[in-house]
């Protein structure tokens, strides 16, 4: 039998896709990497996890575990420069990504050229893999309220976690536009973040205990719910954020916190990027710990979106950049707010605001935010150069200035458009052409302002990877942001627990 | 030049301790364990560090980390099982413990029979061990208001960081009774808990960034102060709770919080152990996010503690069990807790209330608290067993009971006595021999009771270990709480990290 063959036999026909059903699964959300794969394996169960990953383990097949596909770095598709085991390992040479068995490529995924070449392992053999989607370990195991916890299997989208935790008075916190796809496993395995966090924090203070299955097939059962636990290492910090490089997660308890019936939102324009600091600091100290989002929303796409979709504009004055606030509470928060922003105007830091006062209101202004993406705004967006920063947060305006400055000097008719988690010091930042007579001279300079932004990155503290994980797509240009011991001491992980390097290759970890 | 001669030719005569002067460095804080060491080491600069690294290393001498040795398990001070190592290294017998080159005991210190026996490491040969005390590491060395972050050097004491945060109206939250002592590199090394976990979280959830010497004298400079960055594994969580057996934290980026300038408490009489989830709940839902601690008091213990230095009793009823609850805020916070306070005793769950309405009352609530330990109350409190266990929070009422129901079956004269953070399902329990005539019938019966409370703890989900780490004290009995495939990995990082064993040997893993 064939080792697609087998796996359908344990599996039963649900649990082994190929072909045209197995596409979708090939190609990472943004379209940037497509990868190859034996088969796209859905496993229903830790057992039926732990058996395929055994299996692969035996066969010396790699793993690429996915959960709802929305990854923004190319982490849950097979990496591109696996492409080079296919022709050895089916006799036959396929110039297309596509799943073997099938006749090959399909037309809706398309290879991408990757800056990457096969062999930048050294030398590495390639294995063939298998894409190890959880999409059919989708259910909630237990709600416990007294608990104050959900625990659910990897391939439980987000929002059927927070509607859980809703239907008994709770938050599930974590929180961002792809919450009916994203999942469990997925937020676990990028340490996701999202417009909660700079109240509730990442995806990994979200976390209380989580249960994987090893590289060997073994399944470690973590699945714990204590709030204070010193006895050894910490292990579930290593899982989160490791991309699934160093097993698949399959059940996680994760943190509930009260609900928090009273939300409201006020879209204030403010006078500098300086004032971003003394605000959320200002918001702090006038709404004590309601303060939920605190985001940043430029002028610029503010005016665009409102344009797109026939809005009136929100606001009197035009400043250069706004901010989105948000307070959440058991309590009424109106008062509060009110009186940050009334504080805020007359210390001159911002020039006007608006208050959502009904439930419409609020839900516009997060439609505003959720629609802020270059993509939704300008044809050239492909053509920029798109990053999810972070600095540490009173750096914020300073490096936004710095990324501005080597636009400015490199590429002189493009636009730098920032937006995002400003109050965690994050920002999904584009330098980008938007008219198609900038576009050839932009990509003339990409490379080189890519890599002068990375450098500027770099020397404030900052990351180039906020909360979009490493994957593919920065594999090679984040080294620099570590010492290399930093990176060896990972790679020392990476071996003890995946002696074998079957767990998703060639992805997170730059190579040695 | 001998080894110790070498260090003091590097370091200087501050930096090398022997004889009286290493003494106390030798015993832990209880008392319950004193160890052997070739010399107290204290470098007062990350290099020195990273040479003393090297040097034993190089020698094959074990590096025992300490910061103000104030922990509770024998962490910080050598291993009991490194005693064998002294006559072979030394070429003499040696029948208790001390510091070679002096002479011997001082008397200051006692040998203390560990229920260990040398050898348990399957006969691994022992380690000349120093203690590399980081107490002349103390400097604060940044204070970052507008970052909300303090950057400290290990042997910083919790009340100095506490201080510094103080003098720029920010908060470093961790807290617990030996703040005036205890390190910042200890507080990591154990993941510390304290009074405040309840709001801000253990030290872990505290450190956005560590500096580490690692096991062959490299150092990681990880100290970043970044909210968000989803890079790869996050090491800093291996080095938290470590205990130093993975590396020596050198330095730390702690973060802050806003200052809680109103703060006030209540001392309240419940009616059960089973009103503790409802009450936490209405706690939260009555005062938002302001409840920075929620700890239980025995009403025993507030008796014994009002007796003994002579105070009016603060309730007029007399329950078997209180809690003590801390609202912290920007704002004042009596309207919330008298609000809370109405509504719990409306619904029953309260008897009595005391609220304190002056700084005076407030501190001497608190005082109330931190005498609670059977230390102070109870002249047999050594024989006790004595617990610092976590289980999941709606399950403490129920774990305290069948506590209470082992001490009754198997040491029916014995007192069971728990108080503290139960809040986050965290109590420091004990049972314990009340008066002298109850010692001895006790004493035949405390190691099968201790099982029997060990057993009920892990049914439980519980940990042995909530806040106080492994160290010595628990290191066998802490196996069963996971599942061995757990320690492995465990062990797999720790043989990654420090291939040697040179990094506090004995401690936190149990021998494989």
């Amino acid at each position: 039998m064939t080792f697609v063959g087998g796996l359908r036999s344990d599996l039963g026909p649900a649990g082994v896709l190929t072909g045209a059903d197995a596409a979708p699964y090939l190609t990472g959300q943004r379209g940037l990497f497509t990868g190859e794969a034996l088969a796209v394996v859905r496993p229903a169960s830790v057992d039926e996890t732990a058996a395929v990953v055994r299996t692969c383990a035996s066969a010396g097949v790699a793993v690429v575990p996915q959960g709802g596909n929305t990854g923004m770095s190319g982490g849950a598709v097979p990496a591109v420069a696996d492409r080079s085991w296919a022709a050895a390992a089916l006799g036959r040479s396929r110039g297309e990504g596509g799943v073997p068995g099938d006749g090959g490529a399909d037309g809706r995924h398309r290879p991408v050229a990757s800056d990457r070449s096969p062999g930048d392992d050294g030398g590495v053999v390639e294995k063939p893999s298998i894409v190890l989607s959880m999409s059919r370990m989708n259910r909630i195991v237990s709600v416990d309220p007294d608990r104050w916890t959900i625990t659910a299997e990897a391939g439980a989208t987000i929002d059927a976690v927070q509607q859980a935790a809703a239907a008994v008075n709770r938050l599930f916190a974590p929180d961002w536009g792809a919450r009916g796809t994203a999942t469990v496993g997925g937020a676990i395995a990028t340490d996701a973040g999202g417009n909660n966090v700079v109240r509730y924090g990442n995806m990994r203070d979200n976390v209380l205990g989580l249960e994987a299955v090893l590289a060997d097939g073994r399944v470690w059962n973590g699945l714990r719910a204590l709030r204070k636990d010193s006895s050894g290492y910490d292990l579930k910090h290593l899982f989160i954020g490791a991309e699934g490089t160093l097993g698949v997660v399959t059940r996680a308890v994760l943190r509930l916190h009260p609900a928090t019936p009273h939300t409201q939102s006020a879209l204030a324009a403010i006078t500098g990027l300086d004032r971003l600091t003394p605000l959320l600091e200002l918001a702090t100290s006038c709404c004590g710990g309601d303060v939920s989002a605190f985001e940043l929303i430029p002028g610029v796409g503010l005016e665009r979106v409102c344009e797109r979709f026939g809005l009136a504009r929100p606001l009197g004055t035009s400043e250069e950049f706004c901010v989105l606030v948000r307070l959440a509470s058991a309590e009424p928060v109106s008062e509060r707010l009110g009186a940050f922003l009334a504080e805020a105007s007359q210390r001159g830091w911002i020039t006007d605001a608006a208050v959502a006062v009904t439930d419409e209101q609020e839900a516009r202004l997060w439609a505003i935010r959720d629609e802020l993406s270059p993509m939704f705004l300008w044809s050239q967006h492909e053509h920029g150069v798109k990053l999810d920063t972070a600095v540490p947060i009173d750096l914020f305006g300073a490096y936004h200035d710095e990324v501005r400055s080597l636009a400015a000097d490199l590429a002189p008719g493009a636009s730098t458009y920032g937006f995002g988690h400003v109050g965690d010091g994050n920002i999904h930042l584009y330098v980008l052409p938007t008219s198609d007579d900038q576009v050839a001279p932009f990509l003339a300079v990409r490379e080189q302002l890519q890599e002068r932004i990375d450098e500027a990155t770099f020397a404030f503290g900052g990351t180039l990877s906020a909360e979009h994980g490493i994957g593919q797509l920065l594999r090679d240009r984040i080294r620099p942001q570590k010492p290399e011991i930093e990176w060896d001491l990972m790679r020392a992980v990476k071996d003890a627990f995946d002696p074998q390097g079957i767990m998703n290759p060639h992805k997170t970890l730059p190579p040695a």
